[in-house]
């Protein structure tokens, strides 16, 4: 168990009136639970946190009119990840996949992986099957891609990521999903809180299904696997935008922070020993 | 209300062990009542319905060994719409749109609608919001598009569609999505069975969330909306395959029919007087 | 007969051996004359224009060192245009079209007109053939893009700006070129200094074949076509950078300007009454 | 020096007056002598052998009415290929290639090398430049795609080609030439006939500029170098097109031949020890 303290504020300066999501808060489940949850709307809205879909994404949304507004988040969360042994968790056959995995191996607006067939099989089709498989994948868009902040957009997804070599964390999560599926591995994209991640921003990072469960990849290697809180699932960005808006509204400033506030998280890349879960 | 019999025949030759995933059966709820169905597979298997997700799809799965495989599905539904008066139904604010409706506003695999915000703005974003603006796209997609069977594959998308200017009922069905949401308008994909579509076929179309519920259209115009009988519902094609499979099949044979029992359905083009809705 | 005076300035921060190929000076044919023209390169090279291909564009190449580089160019060219009857100027028949211009019927890279016949055929088919279908095409470019700098790039092409419904003078050139050769009518790109312009800056626009020459065309409405002045022609942006490098250096600064000597050039837009040749 | 007799035989359908333009017949120059040649028309049309821009492609053009239209070219071509020592023969800096080269480096409509620098550099850039270089992007080509008939079209680019991993000879060629524009090494496309091909058709090739000329390379290994006899040079594929046709017909037949009048060939694949070059 790690206790993490989380931390967002987003300041936007409102033109007209505005309609906002903002998906910044974590999620509640039994391996991760939030102690203590503050957050600011200045000025004042009513709000209510809705938990929508299967997934438990959890959400605000309000109206705001021209001005400036402040979203301040902080929450403590308790983590109590599950941690497997790699060489002993083994891939599905897709006969064996639970119905409800299925959707994440369908390609999606991000992650083309009906278009890379072909090519996650030259490169992975050869590795045996199993989280190990899924690791190696990683470790593969991790060399291959170079970490380059601007030279993606909201429209970039993982064949233009594949093609041109260069990406950010989204970007890596996504290519990374699209091989998986390719190879039918059930795979979908988290964003989340990151201890650790230099600069401090929310992160994007993916979970693979396999054996009985979902497990927590990050090809970025950015930041440690188990200082990760899950804010939003889906089946790509798209799914987890931590703000939406439609109106006229500029984000002015962003600050981010995640700090562990026990010492037993040992920072830990993904190519430790473990395999992690958290739902 | 009114009694339409579909039938599905699909014949296989398997080659090596499969598996495989059958969205052939109609969905049940209050307005598609399912009189009788039976499937018939041949060589027999065990298999069982099942309802996954929230959108109440139905399929059946189970492994297949190399020979022929026969699936034959047969139905009787009891097909209640209920009918509003489109001049009357409007569009939502994004603000008012209910949580469960938001991911059909995302982009996704098949319609890239973060990719055309501008384009539906300068063709549509004069028109009065409200039912009468997504059958103004219907008919635009239905004017600009040439339906040319062979001129667009499984990887054909929205943006694709639009350039080249033909494609099929998934692809009209696929370009109309995508410029409703790139409007801020809830829209999502149905597969299913019409009466009088020629050749018979499954079929693809589309509903738009407007007023309080989703509202079907066709924009190919080949079938009268009245006629559907919905199979499955998702984000695109990619979530309502009538088949997958994992393996080695070839389809040999495939046989579709819907026909009405009853004399109550006039046929009736888009273009009508009613805006019909199922869910 | 005009006369125009253009220049540019061009500065780098040179941080490693470089090659530079600049395409800046103006082309020489019996319609555009240059009276004068001087290039300074500080610190000085040796170098010398050398006129390539068929099309008369004139390069200068040379190797720089680490350390600052300023290009001046100066030129007072001076401008016979040719000045036909739009409503006289007819397309050609492909059977009756020279062989040199042949080349400009290809799809390239910016202006994929193999993926845009349809397209073509449904907006501009019905269209009488001719110049005036030409400028057609201008204006429907014209009304369809925002000129929004900013929204493409270097690897944007006529088919991305069909649908994002943005772009620069380029993105304008290139959407219409590719649209003209769709139809079969010969079409290429043109850099060049532009009286007028607003801001002052290198200008792209386009040629089409029509009758028996090649007359310009300017689908961004920016600056009148009888105040261009040719640089380079070819078929795409791709041949007419006004500058290329291979090593290490950044542009610091940039001034284009072009200004008429004379009073008769009374700016022209595209809508006037005039098809202007300058080749 | 070697005999090759070429032959090739189209048969249309002509259902409307139709403009045709072929491009079958060899390039003569001081490598490629024509000893002697023969095209057939039937029905007979006036008719004459051009030779268009400065690399010599030979087209002939004429229109045709309805009815049978066969077309039956035969030569005679001694080839006096020169072969170099792959080891000595250096790729140029850009400084140093000539000025008629250069439109070889620009990215064209099937050779997106814009989109490519990080990828060829990661893959290429730790070879040593040179003839041997060239030769190991051919090996990667050959090793990555799979020689699959009907997996591409005219559409298809090198970046297409890249993503899906299959394709035919002039995929195979695109992606060759994409990669080396993109390390700088000038690359162009050529059409031709070849010995040994099998099933015997046109063939798609490159060359690239290395030294001082062009050197030929086939990523297909399907043929041996040394026997192909050069049709069409251009940028890609666009360029080169055996048959352009405006109108209305449909190809029913093809035949295309070439086999060595003499012993001297003996069958040589890309992997073995010359460079040859033919212009």
């Amino acid at each position: 168990m790690s206790l993490i303290e989380v931390k967002s504020e987003l300041i936007y300066n409102v033109t007209a009136p505005t309609s906002f999501l903002f998906n910044i808060a974590p999620v509640q489940n039994e391996y991760q639970f939030i102690r203590q949850e503050v957050i600011t709307l200045n000025p004042a809205f009513p709000y209510a946190f809705k938990e929508i879909g299967t997934l438990g994404n959890r959400i605000i949304r309000f109206s705001g009119n021209p001005g400036q507004l402040q979203v301040s988040y902080q929450a403590t969360v308790e983590l109590s990840q599950d941690r497997d042994n790699p060489p002993q968790i083994e891939e599905n056959n897709y006969s064996d996949l639970p119905d409800e995995v299925l959707p994440y191996l369908n390609p999606s607006r991000y992650c083309e992986s009906d278009k890379l067939g072909r090519f996650a099989m030259q490169e992975f089709g050869q590795l045996a099957p199993g989280f190990l498989r899924v690791r190696a994948i990683c470790n593969w868009v991790h060399q291959s891609l170079e970490y380059v902040p601007g030279t993606t957009d909201a429209r970039t997804g993982a064949c233009d990521v594949l093609l041109q070599k260069t990406g950010v964390c989204r970007d890596y999560a996504h290519l990374a999903i699209a091989l998986c599926r390719a190879l039918c591995i059930p795979a979908r994209y988290v964003s989340g809180y990151s201890v650790g991640l230099e600069p401090p921003d929310f992160h994007g990072f993916f979970e693979a299904f396999l054996g009985s469960r979902w497990y927590l990849f990050d090809a970025t290697r950015m930041a440690p696997t188990n200082g990760m809180v899950r804010i939003g699932t889906g089946r790509d960005a798209a799914d987890t935008s931590f703000a939406t808006l439609i109106g006229a509204a500029t984000l002015e400033q962003m600050m981010v922070s995640a700090q562990e506030l026990t010492d037993d998280i040992s920072l830990q890349s993904n190519g430790a020993d473990e395999a992690i879960s958290t739902v």
